[in-house]
């Protein structure tokens, strides 16, 4: 009998099979994501692996899009502090070699699977929302005059972390939080 | 008879191979790039590839690499104009397509090859250094009081068009070169 999506046992073989794609991922890049070293490391049969996901990038991409990404979620008052504590806080989940890869390999693979191509989109999207959306309401709070276009954010302040880490591989410092946030604008 | 390193017929293959190899990963990504297809694009004998490159790495960092990188190369004056028309033309460069591949795939490739890291790094340091040299000598001028380390120069310019080409897949326009350009310091 095929086990329904509501099973138990279902739901926990796909959870095993998720972390064991991670694990692979972040060990050893997207080459090392198959179907029979998932099913190996999950102790779970490879036909298993297969009826979850019938295709290696279905899952490559599960493993990818099951990294959280809690950043500029929840704004807190005054922004200008909250910004540089997200920041500062991306900055430092950046300093791991594993989500470097994370960022990395979705950008790459994006280009080559429409699938995780939306996968890609929905983060910058969502990223560039939440930045906007704090800082429009800072705005409107009287707490900065905006040097940017809100939808400019995400590229401006992520931007220098994101290459420090992923080109440049080195770690993003307290001075260049700082100089990002204030290049947002005129905070009061 | 085994030709010479500067043997005309040696170095025509050798171009007419990285040409190929360039062309593949552009169209296909760096999983197009094997030594059938290679010989297969640019007309010569799966051996000769071989000779050139006996592995698919070494092929690939090379297509890469022979991307040329001009950006920031011959300061002009006054800096902070220069500075704009750099960057514009970067920004232009990154609505490419395969512009933006080669920058993706460089950073994806380099997290699990030596070879291609050190390409990485050596990109990576050029373009720190140009921006460096640059700023400080229009700081020397008088031209700017630098807002930042000369050394965060690139992360703080390049990494919000970067993240805007190969995360956001959007083009970077006028008011974010501007906005980056006046985050490294005030202009006089």
């Amino acid at each position: 009998m095929t086990p329904s999506h509501d099973d138990p046992r279902f739901l926990r073989s796909r959870e095993a099979i998720v972390a064991a794609a991670r694990e692979l991922l972040v060990a050893g890049g997207p080459g090392a994501v198959s179907h029979a070293r998932v099913a190996q490391q999950a102790g779970i049969a490879r036909a298993t692996v297969y009826r979850h996901w019938p295709r290696t990038d279905q899952l490559l991409a599960e493993a990818m899009a099951t990294v959280p990404l809690p950043f500029f979620a929840a704004p807190d008052l005054p922004t200008r502090d909250w910004l540089v504590r997200e920041l500062t806080a991306l900055a430092r989940q950046l300093d791991h070699h594993d989500v470097r890869v994370v960022a990395t390999t979705l950008a790459s693979t994006a280009l080559w699977e429409d699938g995780m191509d939306v996968r890609r989109a929905g983060f910058a999207d969502l990223l560039a929302r939440r930045l906007a959306d704090a800082l429009e309401a800072a705005r409107d709070r009287g707490e900065v005059d905006l040097r940017t276009a809100p939808r400019d954010a995400a590229a401006l302040a992520i931007g220098p972390l994101h290459y420090r880490a992923t080109i440049e591989r080195g770690t993003t410092d307290d001075d260049v939080v700082a100089t990002v946030v204030d290049s947002l604008g005129r905070w009061r």
